[in-house]
C-alpha cells in the first residue's frame, strides 16, 4: 500500500490509535506524534500509545495535554518492524493492527495492511510523504517531529541510509519551522553524567596490538554497575575501536554471564566472519562476533592470537602475490 | 560582488591561482578543489596553493597529478576572511588577489573583488552557487569537494548555519554522485590514537560541582605532550563540560605559560561574561574567557569560587522572586 493509499485510509476514519515500539526512538516518536498532530489538527479523536515512557530526551514531541480517551476504531502502528517491538504494554492490540507505516526492510508484515518504504532512511520521511499525499498541512509541531525522526535515524544525515530525499525534506522541515540547531543539539550534543563516566572507564582499557592495526576495548558488568550507564548509553561507546585511524581489527568484549560477548569490525581487507568463526561465532565479512567463556584476560588472549595469526596470513599472502 | 559577476570574472580569465588558507580546513580544500577542477574542465590553467600541506584526511579531494606551473594571472583566494590566514608561505600574494570567495562576515574585504555570502553555511555554498551562475557541470568530483565543505563547516549539519539552502545542496551533490557516507566516516568517525589518548586524559579529569551545575575539565601541558595530540584534536574535547546533561557552567582549563586559560560556557541562566570580568576577563553572555595565574588546584579553587557566588546569587534572586 503506497502512502497515498494509506493516507486516505487514515484520514477516513476517526478514534484513531497510533502505536509506536518499545524502547523508543526519534523515529517512531516522531512518526507517531507527527501524525498524532496532523489527525487532531483534522479534528478527529486520535491518541499515541506505547510500551515504554517517552524518554525525557523526546518529551518536548509530546503534546502538553492529556491524551483523549475511546475505544479506537483504527489502529496504526509507527516504525515497528515485528510484533515482538510491541513490548508487554501493547500485548493487547498485536492481532488488530489495521495498518503499519514502516522504514524496516525487515517488517514481518503483521498488520492488515502495510506502508512501506525500504528506501526512506526513517519511518518520518514515510509519514511526511503521507501526510503531503493526504494534503494535510505541515505545521511547526509536524515540522518538529519530522525532523527529529529524519536526524535521529541517520546519525544526523552521516550515514549511508540518507538519500538526496532525506535531505531535501530535512530541508523542508526547517522552512516549516523546525528547530533544527536545537534539535540536533538535544539529540546529538549531551550527554549524561552516566555516559561520560563509562566513557572515561572505556578509554582506560584501550590496548593496541600489532602496530596498531588491532585496538582493543572492555566493559565488564561492574564498570557498569559503578557508573550507572545502560545499554542505550554503551552505544556510541563500543563503536570506538573501529574508528580509530590505523585499525583493521576493532574488538570489543562485553562481560556476560560465565564469559564475554565478542564484537569485531574489520576496516578493509579482515574476513570478521571468518575469524570468529574459529572461535565458534559467525556473521559478516566486516562485523561478526562470538562468545568466549573465561575470565577476561584469558578471553582477550584467545582473541588477540586468532587476530595475530589472521594478520599474519595476510601479510604473507600479500608478500608472495597471492591475494 | 554576486555569485554571477564573481563566475564571470574567473572563467573569463586563464593561468589562475586559488589560495586557501593556512592550516586548511574541509571547507577552504573542497571549495579551492571544486573551483581548480571547474577550471580545468573548462580548459583553464589552473593551480592550488596552500601553506600548509594538505591533512591527509583531505588527501582524496587533491588530484592525482601535479599542478602545472604558470605565472598567475588571475588569483582567487577561498573561504580566506583575513590577510593574516594566507600564512607565511602565500605572503608574496597577499596584496595581489583579485577575488575573495568567502562566507565568514568578519571578512575585511583585503581583496580587489570580494563575493561573500554571509548567509551561507559553507564557502562551497557559494562556490557550487557560482559553478551553476557560470553554468559549469557538476562532476562526481567537484561533488565530492563542494560536500565536504558543506559537511565539515556546519558539524554535519548540526549547527545552526545550516540552512534548507545548504541540505538542498548536499542533496544535489548526492544526486551528482558524491560518496557522502564514505566522507562522512572519513571526517567524523575516524580518530585518531593521539585524540583516542587525550579524550581518556581529559576525561579523567571530569569534576563536578554544586549538584553537577558545575563541570570542569583541564589539560595541562604534560598530557598534550605525553599523547602527542595537536591544537585541532583538542577541538571536540574542549566542548565537553557544556555537552553534559544538567551542567550550568562548563569550564575548560588550558595551560599556558604561568598559569591556565579559562573558558566557560554557560547554559541557561549565569552571565558568562560578567563571571568572566570577575576574574579579569570577558566575552559574551554565554561563552567567555580569562587567564588565571598560579598552579592548577589555586585556579580551579578560583573559578570554582566564583561559580558558585553566581550560582547562589541567582538562587537568591529565584527564591526571592527578583529575578
Amino acid at each position: 500500500m503506497d502512502t497515498k493509499q494509506a493516507g486516505e485510509k487514515i484520514f477516513s476514519r476517526d478514534n484513531i490509535l497510533i502505536l509506536c515500539h518499545q524502547n523508543p526512538d526519534g523515529d517512531t516518536l516522531g512518526s507517531g506524534f507527527a501524525l498524532l498532530y496532523a489527525l487532531w489538527n483534522a479534528g478527529k479523536a486520535a491518541r499515541l500509545e506505547c510500551a515504554d515512557p517517552v524518554p525525557k530526551s523526546f518529551a518536548f514531541l509530546a503534546p502538553g495535554r492529556e491524551m483523549p480517551r475511546f475505544e479506537p476504531e483504527f489502529i496504526v502502528a509507527v516504525d515497528i518492524a515485528d510484533l515482538q517491538l510491541f513490548g508487554k504494554g501493547l500485548e493487547r492490540y498485536r492481532d488488530r493492527v489495521d495498518l503499519c507505516i514502516d522504514h524496516h526492510p525487515s517488517n514481518t508484515r503483521y498488520a492488515a495492511h502495510t506502508c512501506l518504504d525500504a528506501g526512506a532512511g526513517a519511518t518520518a520521511e514515510v509519514i511526511l510523504q503521507l501526510l503531503r499525499d493526504a494534503g494535510q498541512p505541515v505545521t511547526e509541531e509536524i515540522a518538529n517531529c519530522v525532523y527529529t525522526g529524519l536526524c535521529t535515524d541517520t546519525g544526523c544525515f552521516r550515514y549511508s541510509n540518507v538519500t538526496p530525499r532525506t535531505l531535501r525534506m530535512a530541508a523542508d522541515m526547517l522552512e516549516a519551522g523546525a528547530d533544527a540547531a536545537g534539535i540536533n543539539r538535544r539529540m546529538f550534543e549531551t550527554k549524561s553524567q552516566s555516559r561520560i563516566a563509562i566513557e572515561k572507564d572505556v578509554l582506560n582499557t584501550v590496548r593496541y596490538y600489532f602496530g596498531g592495526r588491532c585496538a582493543l576495548i572492555y566493559i565488564t558488568r561492574e564498570m557498569l554497575a559503578a557508573t550507572g550507564a545502560d545499554e542505550t548509553e554503551l552505544d556510541g561507546v563500543s563503536a570506538l575501536p573501529r574508528q580509530i585511524e590505523g585499525v583493521e581489527a576493532g574488538v570489543t568484549l562485553r562481560e556476560k554471564e560465565g564469559g564475554f560477548k565478542v564484537s569485531l569490525r574489520t576496516a578493509e581487507y579482515l574476513d570478521a566472519s571468518l575469524l570468529c568463526g574459529r572461535m565458534g561465532g559467525g556473521g559478516h565479512a566486516r562485523a561478526a562476533g562470538c562468545f568466549l567463556e573465561g575470565p577476561l584476560e584469558q578471553c582477550i588472549a584467545r582473541v588477540v592470537k586468532e587476530v595475530g595469526e589472521a594478520l599474519d596470513a595476510r601479510d604473507e599472502a600479500a608478500e608472495k602475490g597471492t591475494l
